[in-house]
């Protein structure tokens, strides 16, 4: 079927963003293809809005100019009067065209990103809202796809999908900053025409979930092995690299250093109970070249499998009659 | 064997340089190891100049600041005294300090770098130095490594290794810019170990060459398929994704459109001879991120066998001896 491009004026269901990392530049190809040729996305009759996150960055060819666009979606920083670097006067700017009570609301986003750790093709849910469990389990009913449920993170706050009322990111790696990839463009678009399929169930009143939905709960993030003047005195263990989502329990080799030598997982490092030695964690993001900056070589997690909610569901089908 | 690192008023003999781009941060990051603790390194009792090429690009995790650095070594562009682009400044410093007639003379550099493409580990020779062929024949000769032989590319010029009377490129990839990682780590110093396991040998007198060398000889480079507004209308072919060094021949998937049509191979398109459709080519440096800028999306080349020189290892041994 074939999507149907809102233009001005119209009343946007779907929102997807691309770009709001301009160094990841797989999603913003494709919207570029997509908006030439419509045909190209089965996008199961949703209208779709199709907007780069911050083109500054992209011709840039930068992750950011000021600061990180998916960082700066905070209520507190979007109404302070002060704060005007581009990536905050970029955020208010989408929110009013096409945030929920914008000119062209949508009640749905997808923040489509890429990476250079291995995480396949996955999904991203901030936090435990129906609207966003129930088009993950969705999604992960139709193609499988791990879920990093990010929540309680201080240190990480103001992501542009929490602006709206149902909103995930898509994540796709490992590719290169800055570089084409066409299975990087695959990945994305499948999950992208799952998600418009799950939606448009949700919206028919057709939509049936799974018994449960497998979710890769956050604990916590760790940053690199560092020496007196700040510099890595060990860097990610070559069995750690493309390992995402791959269990580790304690004693295993996480770092390596330059002289052959391994540093192993103590989960005690992370504030975990001494008990914990014995349990799986899920390392994710292992060796985002972006996170470097955020002192952050992997973050870990748990993995759970929940019960999926007839109530969210409902929740998903009531937010996208909202407009 | 220890190295002997070279201090202020030393005589270098082997310069190595890390971070001439500021984004490929393996060899940097390694160089700094073996500051730290010179007996990581087996370096064949030589002795080493270890300079980091671009410090401000590594500070800004850029490629470089005003210009690449690897294309500012063009004699013209050095005797400009109306250049004054950071790199082109700091092109004079590196020849002042350590090159061949410098101040810490050195008459061999190998130049670490990284790449995006899949080359593996790899050397990059610049035309046909006698001197230069011979140590990228011991070396492929102890580790096996393809050789990328660049030359006749009027587009491409002012690379570092030339201004020194023997140098090569140590190229290392798939890797993302940015990132660190440990098996790009270890390849490099895999290949300069046997680079200094071949000039002690060869300043020692006792370097023996294989009856040949096999080099990837430049042909010429190929751009993506682009639009009337300049952006890509089709992108690297999954098939030829990490595909280096693998050869193809005329109507071999070389791009892909985002309806999941191929664009074969025509080495036509290139200028050569529609009879050069049944031959091979050997794609090297596909899809490499930085290049985007250049309009190189892989470089194609002729794979030949060479013999090798009694004559390439005495020129070797002259150049060891000049200082």
């Amino acid at each position: 079927m074939e999507p149907n491009l809102s233009q001005d004026g119209g009343s946007g269901r779907l929102l997807l963003v691309a770009g709001t990392h301009g160094n990841e530049r797989n999603a913003p190809w494709l919207l570029e293809q997509w908006r030439q040729r419509p045909q190209l996305l089965a996008s199961a009759g949703l209208e779709l809005e199709l907007m780069i996150g911050n083109p500054a960055a992209l011709a840039a060819n930068r992750r950011y100019i000021d600061r990180d666009l998916n960082r700066s979606f905070a209520p507190e920083l979007l109404r302070d009067p002060e704060r005007q670097e581009l990536e905050v006067l970029r955020a208010r700017e989408l929110l009013e065209l096409v945030g929920p009570a914008g000119r062209r609301p949508c009640p749905v986003v997808l923040d489509l990103h890429s990476t250079t750790s291995g995480m396949g093709n996955s999904l991203v849910v901030y936090g435990r809202r129906p609207t966003d469990l129930a088009l993950a389990a969705a999604i992960q009913a139709r193609l499988g796809l791990p879920i990093y449920l990010h929540e309680a993170d201080a240190a990480q706050t103001g992501f542009l999908v929490e602006r709206w009322p149902c909103g995930l990111v898509i994540e796709v790696g490992p590719v290169a900053q800055g570089l084409l990839q066409a299975t990087t463009c695959r990945q994305t678009q499948l999950a992208v025409e799952a998600a418009c399929d799950s939606l448009a169930a949700a919206a028919a009143g057709s939509l049936r979930l799974p018994d449960g939905v497998t979710v890769h709960r956050h604990l916590g993030s760790l940053d690199l092995p560092r020496n007196a003047q700040g510099q890595p005195a060990a860097i990610v263990h070559p069995l750690r690299q493309n390992r995402d989502w791959a269990p580790v329990h304690g004693g295993a080799p996480l770092f390596w250093q330059a002289d052959g030598c391994s540093l192993g997982f103590e989960p005690t490092d992370l504030g975990f109970e001494p008990t914990d030695r014995e349990l799986d964690h899920w390392p994710v993001f292992i060796n985002e070249a972006a996170y470097g900056e955020k002192n952050i070589a992997l973050g870990l997690t748990r993995r759970e499998r929940w019960p999926c909610a007839v109530a969210w569901v409902d929740a998903l089908r009531q937010c996208l009659r909202r407009n």
